[in-house]
């Protein structure tokens, strides 16, 4: 049972090459009427300006890694996006914010996607009624060891919008156009909610749960094999036991060798090389969400 | 007329974060058999390898517009790459170099292309063997005021190799394993040459050529339009008078008013939203090449 929302922040930019956020945040800054919502209050937020201007991911630190309370807290910790963090936490604070989204791409082809961190009733009937308008949405559930260190983990309540593919600092219109109509259902979804408008039904949701992320196949620090061709841009498809996952640089295949039915995705994104991780492996499950009514 | 090639130069990572190039040569450095041809001295180099370990196109100045001769000469020019530039130049004359190829990456869907910026007999006989046995391979020509800052300008003879779409920091394999391929069979053609074994004949070689580069419609600096998505990968194919170009973030499209049947490539590539380019128009012409043989 969730109170209303009524403070809703939108980030982009927390990546400064991902221009789809940023573009979409600066259209809304010279546009607001275009998030006005009855019973909302929404604030779009350009998350790493620094970044940004340089088109890069970060300066310094990824932003989207500076979020842990006791990072937030350290004061030791000055690094330009460790103290970008606590500005933007405390921003989030004193505004009150309830609800946050946080817009990225990926260069995987992930589409549409919405990644929660949290499957509550709110947030699983919230997506239910995204995925009615969008059946191309994809809902990914994604809970690691950096889980609170996201921007995300700042409010109770929000997700992260990932779209792709798109490359690092490229605007794509066609999922430029398509997340920004995402965000508007987003924010009347959450006007009906306050209004007590939300249709009372039941509904299927998908919903792909990470469960273990694969590293590319390396000699030290140094990559020795890609992605292989027949599992590039096949997000969201089921690999099998002896399907091939990469390839080396001298044509040697390396195949999967675990669980069958398996869904990956991430697949070849491109900060993630730096990460150590070559695709996420998530299982797909079937929920069904009933809407619990404002309290 | 060229004389006997003798020593080659391939680059890879004179942007820093293309990957394909830079791993092609990491490759190339480690199993030096794969290089070796009877009458050929091949030289695989890191062009930046400050920007790859960093995994960004350069870290001051883009270093592919640092080998103008007054720029090379210029004590005054100390930034990084202005530096590197410098000692590059010098490699390749102390080396003898007398063909250089340079390995791009871009973000647009240009598929295998070879740039030239230098359409002499010898260049268009060889892009007409490669073609032959490469049907998708295209040949773009291109020259510009930028044209002598380029690190292929450093010799008489060479050419860049262009594939795409890959985004930066990321190994597409499909397009790693062509490159690879196309650079052996350029290999080959060069030893077959110094043979005297090119067999004679003629052959009809598409060449497209670049006559304009289109910017993004902007508001100062502020880029206020994405390519349409009817444009989105469509390099190489015909656009008429009318066609739409770009759709603004407000929904405006905006249309093609220049001549019909010219063929964009480089729409979308990343790196040029800095260098104001949207895309580059070309026309297409076909040119009878017939071989001429070793003087």
């Amino acid at each position: 049972m969730i109170k209303k929302i009524e403070k809703v922040a939108l980030f982009g930019g927390t990546h400064g090459n991902e221009l789809t956020g940023i573009y979409l945040i600066k259209k809304f800054l010279k546009n607001p009427h275009l998030l006005k919502r009855e019973t909302l209050k929404v604030f779009p937020f350009l998350s790493n300006p620094k970044a940004i201007e340089l088109s890069v991911r970060y300066t310094e630190i990824d932003l989207n890694r500076c979020f842990a309370s006791e990072d937030i807290e350290n004061l030791d910790n000055i690094l330009y996006e460790q103290l970008l963090a606590k500005t933007i936490h405390q921003k989030l604070r004193d505004n009150q914010i309830n609800f946050l989204v946080d817009i990225h791409s990926t260069t995987s082809a992930m589409g549409l996607t919405i990644i929660l961190s949290d499957q509550n009733d709110f947030h699983l009937q919230l997506c239910s009624y995204l995925s009615l308008i969008y059946p191309e949405l994809k809902v990914l559930y994604y809970v690691s060891n950096e889980t609170n260190k996201l921007l995300r983990s700042n409010t109770e309540l929000g997700l992260t919008i990932e779209v792709g593919a798109i490359p690092q600092g490229v605007l794509e219109a066609e999922l430029f156009i398509k997340t920004e109509q995402l965000i508007y259902s987003l924010l009347d979804f959450l006007d009906k909610y306050n209004h007590n408008e939300i249709e009372k039904k039941s509904h299927n949701l998908v919903v792909y749960e990470v469960f273990e992320r694969i590293d590319y196949p390396r000699d030290g620090e140094e990559v020795i094999a890609m992605i292989h061709p027949n599992l590039q841009s096949k997000d969201y498809q089921a690999i099998n036991f002896g399907d091939p996952l990469f390839i080396t640089f001298n044509g040697e295949i390396i195949t999967y060798q675990g669980d069958s039915n398996v869904y990956p995705v991430f697949i070849n994104e491109a900060a993630y090389y730096e990460k150590s991780i070559a695709m996420c492996l998530t299982r797909k499950r079937e929920i069904t969400v009933t809407f619990n009514p404002i309290q």
